[in-house]
């Protein structure tokens, strides 16, 4: 095998490519430090993830991925220090999504729940095809890499996620279907919201993991919890742990969009520069 | 002068001597690391500070202090990682005494301030003295921290503190003197409390840096702020910059005790251990 003689290099993956994520290992190897936002090495087969890691540790090199979870927002460098120094997490909490925090922090009632999609089509928060994020894909992977920090090897197919989706929707066979389908859903996910609001409490799709479960849904918060009052596409997450037991440690801001991604990759390319 | 010769020493001040404070520079240049939550040296004068930094890099050790703002929060990582990818700093809010923070937190009423502070002082929250904690001190030098941490060559006599313990109280001759003097003052705390009340705000002691000035003082928190919400003793710190512009990074937790502190304090050394 062919190998590399670069020392000291950072390779930075900026794609969402598992073609790009599966040649990790060999840049590892090769002495390499790799950063990403790309999620699928780290949220993909743990064996692969666990084999990163120690080749990393090995070969003296750094495998940082920050930005998978939160964009910028200082999240798994936390979760990390806290396991670290021999904290015990007794429950994460977040919502991870920049588009589904956009989608019900704007769900007001005003207009139905397809017209609030589309608005948030429009303005370049969701995938092409919305079902991307509504499908909650993306959550169930980050909710797993923060198990992973935690020490837990679950895979993706362990995150239970309940689909708020209707199946019709989930199904539909072109993108214009499902926006015909979602449509006809409006009255259903009013129901939902303003039962919600009459109970004094907002929608928010949020990931769990305790017990060494996590579960993805959508759920009916509080005004007393730190999640009610989120806005624009802010993410939150909020860490209960022995030490922070009575009330979380909370980390809140945007966490999507380009901008934000950008530093935090390059904050994780100072590291593992510093560290080389 | 003595040299030691301790490769890949990490050295922990746990103290809140000057004195201790004062042998880093030393230690530093002897390529011993530094790890504290001794504020002395990171808010001392700005010339020493910058001469710690300058021989840590020199030398190649680390000198960390992220447990000098918040405890183990990780707010000073944050900051520089803000900093460092290019990000500016357009403001910093923060409730950043736990002391403080559960006072203010408890006043609701029910009993006069005096008797607030004297529970604080019972529950351990409290320095033997509670005008340590009441006359700002130590939340002015932690706002100073975070204003160096952006890159301004500040002094802790630039700080402006809006002393809100009226002068009698600030200048009793004792501590029995004190706590009867502050007592006479349940009113003019009653008379600000339901002030703020009546207008829909609680009283927060908040710290903040924007434009280069740092200013420490009592104000009024409306609702739709994220530091409305507080309890115990928890700290807030609320960082608006370029990139987290329409709305701030946000981080709050437990940021007082023993064990958080411990915890972060480790999680320094471990990357102190790491740098090496």
């Amino acid at each position: 095998m062919r190998r590399l003689n670069l020392p000291n290099a950072v390779f930075v993956d900026n794609s969402a490519s598992v073609e790009v994520a599966s040649k990790y290992l060999e840049l590892l190897e090769d002495g390499v430090s790799v950063v990403t936002p790309n999620k699928l090495a780290a949220s993909g087969g743990y064996d692969y993830f666990v084999s990163l890691k120690n080749v990393a540790r090995k070969k003296g090199v750094s495998f940082l991925y920050e930005t998978n979870v939160g964009a910028a927002l200082p999240v798994i460098g936390t979760l990390r220090d806290l396991v670290n120094s021999g904290d015990k997490v007794l429950r994460i909490e977040g919502v991870l999504s920049g588009t589904l925090s956009y989608i019900f922090n704007s769900f007001d009632g005003r207009v139905g729940f397809s017209e609030v999609v589309k608005e948030a089509k429009l303005k370049g928060f969701t995938e092409p095809d919305p079902r991307d994020d509504l499908n909650c894909s993306d959550v169930a992977r980050k909710i797993l890499i923060l198990a992973r920090e935690c020490g837990y090897g679950l895979e993706y197919g362990d995150v239970v996620v309940n689909q708020f989706l209707p199946m019709a929707c989930l199904e539909a066979e072109s993108v214009e279907e499902f926006w015909v389908r979602l449509k006809s859903f409006d009255g259903y996910f009013e129901d939902m919201r303003s039962k919600a609001v009459s109970g004094g409490g907002v929608l928010r799709c949020v990931a769990r993991f305790e017990g060494g479960r996590a579960v993805v849904g959508l759920e009916v918060v509080s005004k007393e919890h730190s999640f009610y009052g989120l806005s624009g596409s802010d993410n939150v997450i909020a860490f209960t742990t022995s030490r922070y037991k009575e009330r979380p440690l909370v980390i809140k801001g945007s966490g999507a969009g380009g901008e934000v991604t950008a530093s935090g990759v390059f904050a994780d390319i100072i590291k593992a520069a510093n560290y080389l």
